[in-house]
């Protein structure tokens, strides 16, 4: 099936002011035809990582082709530049300020252009609102077709601003790394990725050390349970709680995680 | 006319982290025609009542045809089933976990299937995020025209949990019955539905009485009102406020409705 | 590009009770094909300047003939009336408590009809929720292309419910007004727009003068920045952080402009 023109849209803008609505206006003035999906407005002001993560998680599953407007832009109006992305079979547009790292990842194999050509943009841009002046418009060109080319030159996409990761630490029998992010159920989400071997192992946390499990319900509701997350890495939840509130613990948190020990070997 | 594929849906994800937003995807992949609608993300983490119950007040009202597609999933990856059903004109996907229970009514009439039949999920579906892996692939599928058999054999709608809801008490003259929920304006919704009787009559609450009143403005701004919502159930309101702030209550309150006394009988 | 049938949608019905969502189904049932676009439904509770300000930052972007569902509607079911209004390129259907405000301006140009055929409407539909039994249906019929006439009599702009504005001081150097917003970000959005002027000058905000900058980035992090913002009014925000936390202001509070003096005339 021919998939219909469609822009996905992320931001910090929230949904009480009009913000999102003005630059769902902007894309649809460009091209009306667009279908527009929400990612989600509520990702913390200014905070780009929290956006990376979230575009990572959501973006890379839409048919090819969606074009993805993501704007969590606190250096709006300076000389940040703005770009265009083709990054697998999705187009996005975004500042370039760390907000596409999560879906470049570390290959960061992308076609990348700079938004340079202001006929695309909306009259006279606001210094302070490009997601509804220079993002939105240029989001709606591309879904009605525009080629990638003609928001302007091609950058290199390893010139792409990259927010630093904090990378896990190898323990020889293990990782040690960090609560990168909490999710709205509290659950926090680390840094490791234990891959293969992680169907197994201990992970500690604030004096405590949990069995990799498989999911909440393998422990009685209200206790800690660790396994391994939706997006591969390990995470530590609480069965219907807050892990977070649990335990008092925000981002940043150390966190380990060792193989189970062959014994036999 | 004829209406488009459409997908509504309805989680606890909230719109920070890009879950609803992966759900989305998942659905796209599969039917990238179909037309997203939301009902919201931001039902309480894990409170399967509220999604029910928010479930039941928009679902009904949709195009004959429209899949509902509902993910509050404490128990994921556990032994819960999940379903397939078809309830009046409307489809629904979600678990088995009581989440069906206020589109189903006691009557309880319905076709229902398991979801059985992993063709029609992402292959090795996370045991975390089954609304990613299996429901929104097979919301995806039903939008697009796929049987409600495809889905996995068909299990009697009796066999649906369903989570005990406090009933009314008779008090002769009335009923006695309890606050169910408190909604964004501070009303508090009871499970009483006096019915016809209800267009008079008074309400006792926290030892407060109120006669039925009509709407909100009834009484001046800042008053306590009762009335019928929308739903057909008695709530308690405040003109302009909340209710639930005024009186320091939550779900769970005891309320009573007394019939109007007709004096010549 | 032809534009299909649409219906934006704004509220403060939240998106945890099923509220927004069943008024997105009362619109289906009548226009199917209507594609469906949410300005957001997090307007505070019966805050109708606010949603005025959303509604005017936001739809007047859209295609010309997208219809505007916006309901704020403390006063549900009581005497106010229901419009429709066809104001420059767009549509809107509201309650006639000042929501339309925004988007009229002090201008007024509109046609106005006011609701009145029930023919439109959901059968008996509730007195406390107009959205999904009066205004809902009745943005789908004109989705789906019915006359503004067809909703009930033409009624004058001028007879339309206005909200008191607090009107700028002139202070014959520059303006004096008020912070009338604060939004997401803890931006002090003020009633005061200097026009041409304001490309200079100083703003003055308890107890502090600040420049009129360009955009965030022109201060430090930490730093509060006054600006004109993306609607041409002065707002006083911070960069990367909350002016509203910062100063401990909220609506209301004093504000003034002062034009650069030319300093050899």
């Amino acid at each position: 099936m021919n998939s219909p023109p469609r822009v996905t849209l992320l931001s910090d803008f929230g949904t009480a002011d009009g913000y999102a609505g003005a630059m769902k206006g902007a894309v649809l003035a460009v091209c009306p035809d667009a279908r527009l999906v929400d990612l989600g407005h509520s990702i913390p002001a200014g905070d780009i990582r929290a956006a990376s993560r979230a575009l990572a998680r959501a973006a890379p599953l839409f048919p090819a082709g969606t074009v993805h407007l993501a704007v969590v832009d606190p250096g709006v109006g300076s000389g940040r530049r703005g770009l265009a992305a083709e990054i697998g079979a999705q187009l996005y547009v975004a500042p370039d300020n760390g907000l596409l790292g999560g879906v470049l990842g570390p290959a960061a194999e992308a076609r990348v252009h700079e938004l340079a050509n202001p006929d695309l943009w909306r009259p006279e841009p606001s210094p302070v609102f490009h997601g509804r002046d220079v993002f939105g418009p240029v989001a709606g060109a591309l879904a009605g077709g525009a080629e990638l080319a003609s928001v302007g030159p091609e950058v290199p996409a390893a010139s792409l601003v990259r927010l630093p990761e904090p990378a896990p630490r190898d323990l020889g029998d293990g990782l040690q790394g960090e609560v990168v992010a909490v999710d709205r159920f509290g659950n926090l989400i680390t840094n490791l990725t234990p891959g293969e071997a992680g169907a197994g192992g201990r992970v500690e946390i604030a004096g405590r050390t949990l069995s990799l499990s498989r999911t909440y319900g393998d422990v009685a509701p209200g206790e800690l349970v660790a396994l391994v997350g939706s997006a591969g890495a390990i995470e530590v939840a609480r069965n219907c709680g807050s892990a977070a509130e649990l335990l008092g613990i925000a981002a940043g948190h150390l966190v380990s995680w060792r193989a189970l020990r062959r014994e036999a070997d």
